[in-house]
């Protein structure tokens, strides 16, 4: 994990996916495999138990094991090995039945649904908090009047709180997107060398093994690997999805917008050679995350091409990159809510900002009052001239068109902030109500 | 489309995305605005017939439209602005009218998901033809037997319809994805600049809008991109299970395999300089796709770090790849109906080639059998030993075995083919019963 | 090509690619190929004239070609045949020695690399043309002081001269590379179908097309393509050097920034309902192309993984993704050209700027300076509590040191921003000196 | 680097981009900056010595670091910090010139160029390395007779020689390219916060510096990463050449095929289940890395477009991504030279694989030889016929041309694969001199 395992990840997550945790997963199945056969009269129940017994971390020597991956190609043989040697210390008969009748990939597979179901859980309660936190953000702010912005350029006014409930229906989309996800995704791996079952994987067995392990009933997918594919497209879009908020904050933060800021802390955002610099550091952890899930998500549905009953290489391939996406988009997320339920906001420079403009803002107001009376297209030219004007001469687009005789109803009121945010604060108390 | 629109892509749907039909939708789009905006008393019925009546392409300059593109930066606006036009010639009053509150998005990313809709259709039919296709390919074949081959080894015996039903499932996934989507796809965009409506886009309106145009409602999106990316997405998985087919055919036809070949044609899978080759031309294609396709969905997830209410540059990089994904997928998907339907068996020589390796595929069926006895370690030994003898004395394995005096019961029911392909047939029939 | 055809490429370069081009530079090579088969005997001249004569785009019907490459699988097989078919119309004989020797991939690939070479001709010219502009605008900037910016947030002055030839260093290193790739890049493809030449393709002979070509000699690279992506790779450098600079505009162009614009024309970067907006269109369009093109090049190396001696899908996998990036890039140079040239720049905006922070980022000044006397950490940590201070209450930093009694030397030069900006004159009168 | 850090990666690579050595290529950084700075007079060399005796990476408590590295955003703040402490116990005074006048990144880079110096050296040994093994193999099967396949088809014999020429050409291409980068690759990063230079790093200085690192002189490229780009490319089109190779083999190791091995090993290439099997471990492991290293490129060039003096999250965004593209490229390569210096040939079985096809192989020898007779249009057609009756009726094409009467000159020699591979013995000739 490098020297940045705190900078982009998140400890909870990195840690489903420890060395240790990926062994203590494999034994796992290891052990349901061997009580399940047990259950249904494959060998005795005693056996299952030496072995079961046996599945614990200790036996393994994992730098021994990481030697011998090497040589066979994937983490399950070495780990049978050792496996089978420690229940041979304890009783060899039991050792004739350690990983009976199953297939590396058995197990690899299976142990890997595991962490990841880990993950989902993980994945639950964050995208809960979140939601929560963005809800709360968002009726709090949904009359802060702030301008709404396209192309980087300042287009009229909005509230603060129907920017973040646009984050918010994001959020809650992929809530539901994972939702759908689950039961394809969290099922069991055992169908023995090319996927055809035997006599040792009879359905009892594999019916036992999947209530064992608290996954769903199902046929090979040794070489068929859309759903381990959909958990990671559905990471790429939550990943896309906060690296947006992120990228919002880092840009309402500029020193010219000072509008928003991430939360203070001993310490942080702070630069080696500017002291007075509030660096958007956790947007940039967050953004470089994001920048990264899409290739690896790409990598992921390039390894897809497996060739027949198991892939030389693009199974491979996955192992690595899928536990990059998972940790990536763990670390987006858990930084995410520290950002959210820390974030600061200046209402002040919000509305001060509206002004920078002179009035330009508020030229569309100008625009469809006059279109009513002259056309749409009338309007659009008349009031880019003034535009054009106000910016030559420097002066408040109102001034100009006062000077230009241009005859408005209520023209103060078209150049009041809060005149023009539409139907924010409705949109918000809809959102709010649908995702409460 | 380049020289290559009929190689890798389907004519039906780039016509779906053909420059006319994407300027049909977006007046589709314009039309249905006036007429939601006239319904509920924003202007005069009689208006909004007549915007409606000059929404048809022949009104638009299409070339023209082009040039003026790279002003306004986007299609809209030179469309707007040449449909005014022409409602102009027809009625100066009903001019003022058109595309009243709105913004370029709003048109776009709608007319866009009209044009998704039209494909959506497609792909629901093709795909079904495709399961129809594979069932009746398994079925066929749930008891041909042949080789199942791991990292590109021959492994053990299974029967082509367990392989073929493994893509069955593959597709069918895909099929319960994309359904499950459409409600988050299919969804009208109309909420003005900044995504916060105004009095010419209320909620009547908008709800009349989305009604018109057989949409669902749906608050701005603007700069939420993750539905438009689910689209993307679940095709890349898509293609993903179509090119895993292509490849395992591919393999098949080679000249030392020579076990399934793609339908032949009057001329096709000619090579200019070899006339005997069979080449995979069709695999080849959706091959190619394959490997395009999971870059543009790593592309289109990049995009989504969209600024604010609108991206300068991110919202314009969707466009052109997501029509790409779209078509690249459907020419993959047309064309893998047409190499399932067509596709050629020899059973003989799925057969002979099971003898290739002298029964060393069968080595696993000994060492279970023998491990019963002497264990599974002990008993992988001593076949692995005798493995190497028969290779290097090129003899077959029962040979060596009989040679080595290894008694085993039913010797020859080991090497029996049809013993070892496990539960191959009842997998076969429990999904083809899952998914009729 | 898309409605975006002007918007995002480059009318010229589309051209070399367009499909009668592409049918133009393969009937080139046939016709090289049958001349130097003549010149060295291997037929009569008089052939050779005839089937060169013949290898004109009229005699190609070019939607009976594209479906007919469905067939066979690439262009060169349908072309040789239509291609043969008007030399036997003309002369018999002569139709007996179309193509001889040669196989498809040596048609399509030289022929690509004929297009290829029409586009490095226009690049040179091109990037020439940019690196003049851009050193024009850094000369005539070297001296307008403005504030740098790191992580978004304002650091210390610099001059936009520096900033632009740091832009022009960027571009400067591609015209390097390009310059040490061209003689790997421009190379010819002929050896026959399986790379091993044969008795119509002699030494000789190849020498002879490799000269009437204009292309370096090569022996086969069917299935070696990293000179293909050679070219892939640099041209994904220069978008993201072209990117970065429009990545930087856009920012620039902000409307609480407002310090540089791209230049105005009639009817450009204008909003559909926002009339005075000035949107970054050309930005948008390049950051798009840049947003896509990394992908596009990802696309290329992923099928750089050929088998054999020609591959079954990968190297399709590259015709269109090559001209792709190749087309996008020439769009983003041209644009990015039009862009540097027409550069507006608000100096007095840039020095307004500078002010916003209220001295903080002149901090580092006061904290170097300080450093000398108590120490780097000390000073930077005095510091960090005086630029609190400033903000909390809403004071210019110096204001606050003198409150504080912060006794430092020439306090208003450290508040200077001409006295900040480094070496930033001398640095670029070394760089344009160094690339004059 | 995870249970597969043996299986995919290199060791020493790995080593050189392990935590400690990143730290200490950063201290290198910091005592070179403070050694240069007395030199020149910035401060007393005694303080100098001093602080660069501090630079021992025991100095640093790592994991304190790495929990730092969340407040600041990057290594080199907290290292800073640390060393300053370390620094500050040994001398009060010199405490104060530690990092003097520089900026993170500039440490950051610089450590990061030396770590990579580090890996070129590596580099340049490994890749000689792996062209005297190809050469060795190449020189040695020069006459050995094999198939030439296209599009995994059977196509026209060749020599094993010539296939593994072609591997070398693509070897050697990238030995020249990584040559030619070098200079640019390898430069020094000093220039301050905001890449203007300071008083305490003027010119002199810098040279020093970049003398001291053996690194050549470079102004800011901070937001400028064409240089780390280009080694990011380079390598992901070497990686490509080694995926291709891997590929080829691969697919000779097919059990169906059998012309090559992989070299045996103790415990290597053994399924768990299926004890005959000889996987080919290396080469999955390789063509992993291969479907990898594309999208991490992609990911590379992604993050080219930094804003300003310094990215908000394209800069994070390299750290990790680079590192692994180094690497798995290293990993492959070391893994390349293991395989091809281990290479088991199987001349036997490619003479018996060329006869598979009855002949068919051969099919436009006859093609050729009656193509100067009756016309190459009128040949491909006989013998495109011929061979489908061949198929047919199970024959030899000999045969049925036999029974059709078709009249060739010498019909054996035209079925003798020592007479079909053209010049495949000049072309290795040749090349080997041009690589020697």
């Amino acid at each position: 994990m490098s020297l940045y395992s705190e900078l982009f990840y998140c400890q909870d997550v990195n840690e489903f996916f420890s060395d240790r945790n990926a062994i203590l997963a494999m034994l796992n199945v290891e052990a349901a495999l061997a009580r399940s056969q047990a259950i249904h009269g494959i060998f005795d129940t005693e056996y299952a138990k030496i072995i079961a017994g046996c599945c614990t971390p200790e036996n393994i020597d994992i730098s021994k094991l990481k030697k011998e991956i090497k040589l066979g190609g994937n983490a399950a043989i070495p780990l049978v090995k050792q496996l089978t040697k420690a229940v041979k210390n304890r009783d060899f008969e039991a050792s004739k039945f350690v990983h009976l009748g199953a297939t590396s990939q058995d197990i690899i597979d299976t142990a890997t649904v595991l962490q990841i179901g880990q993950f989902i859980n993980w994945l639950d309660e964050k995208l809960l908090k979140l939601k929560v936190e963005l809800a709360k953000l968002t009726e709090k702010h949904k009359n802060t009047v702030m301008v709404g912005r396209t192309l980087l350029q300042q287009a009229r006014p909005i509230t603060f709180g129907l920017k973040t409930s646009a984050w918010l229906e994001g959020v809650c989309r992929s809530i539901e997107r994972l939702c759908e996800m689950k039961s394809r995704l969290l099922v069991m791996q055992l169908a023995g060398a090319v996927g055809s079952q035997n006599s040792n994987l009879t359905h009892e067995v594999r019916q036992t093994f999947a209530e064992i392990l608290k996954l769903n009933h199902a046929y090979s997918w040794q070489s068929q690997r859309d759903n381990i594919n959909e958990l990671a497209t559905n990471l790429g879009i939550l990943s896309g999805t906060l690296g947006k908020i992120a990228k919002d904050i880092s840009l309402l933060m500029q020193t010219e917008v000072g509008e928003v800021f991430e939360g203070a802390a001993e310490g942080k955002g702070g630069s080696s050679t500017m002291p007075h610099k509030r660096n958007p550091v956790t947007c940039a952890a967050i953004l470089a995350n994001a920048t990264r899930v899409p290739h690896l998500v790409g990598s992921m549905l390039s390894s897809m091409i497996q060739e027949h009953e198991r892939s030389a290489g693009n199974w491979h391939a996955e192992w690595e990159v899928l536990t990059d996406i998972i940790c990536l988009t763990a670390g987006s997320l858990e930084k995410t809510i520290e950002l959210i339920s820390g974030l600061e906001i200046d209402e002040k420079r919000m509305l001060a900002n509206i002004e920078i403009s002179q009035g330009l803002i508020f030229a569309e107001n100008v625009s469809l009052a006059l279109a009513k009376r002259i056309g749409k297209i009338q309007a659009h030219e008349l009031v880019e001239k003034a535009c054009k004007s106000a910016i030559s001469k420097n002066k408040h687009l109102k001034e100009v068109l006062k000077e230009n005789n241009v005859e408005i109803e209520n023209m103060d009121g078209l150049f009041n902030p809060e005149n023009s945010i539409g139907n924010s604060v409705e949109i918000v108390d809809a959102l709010l109500k649908k995702y409460e």
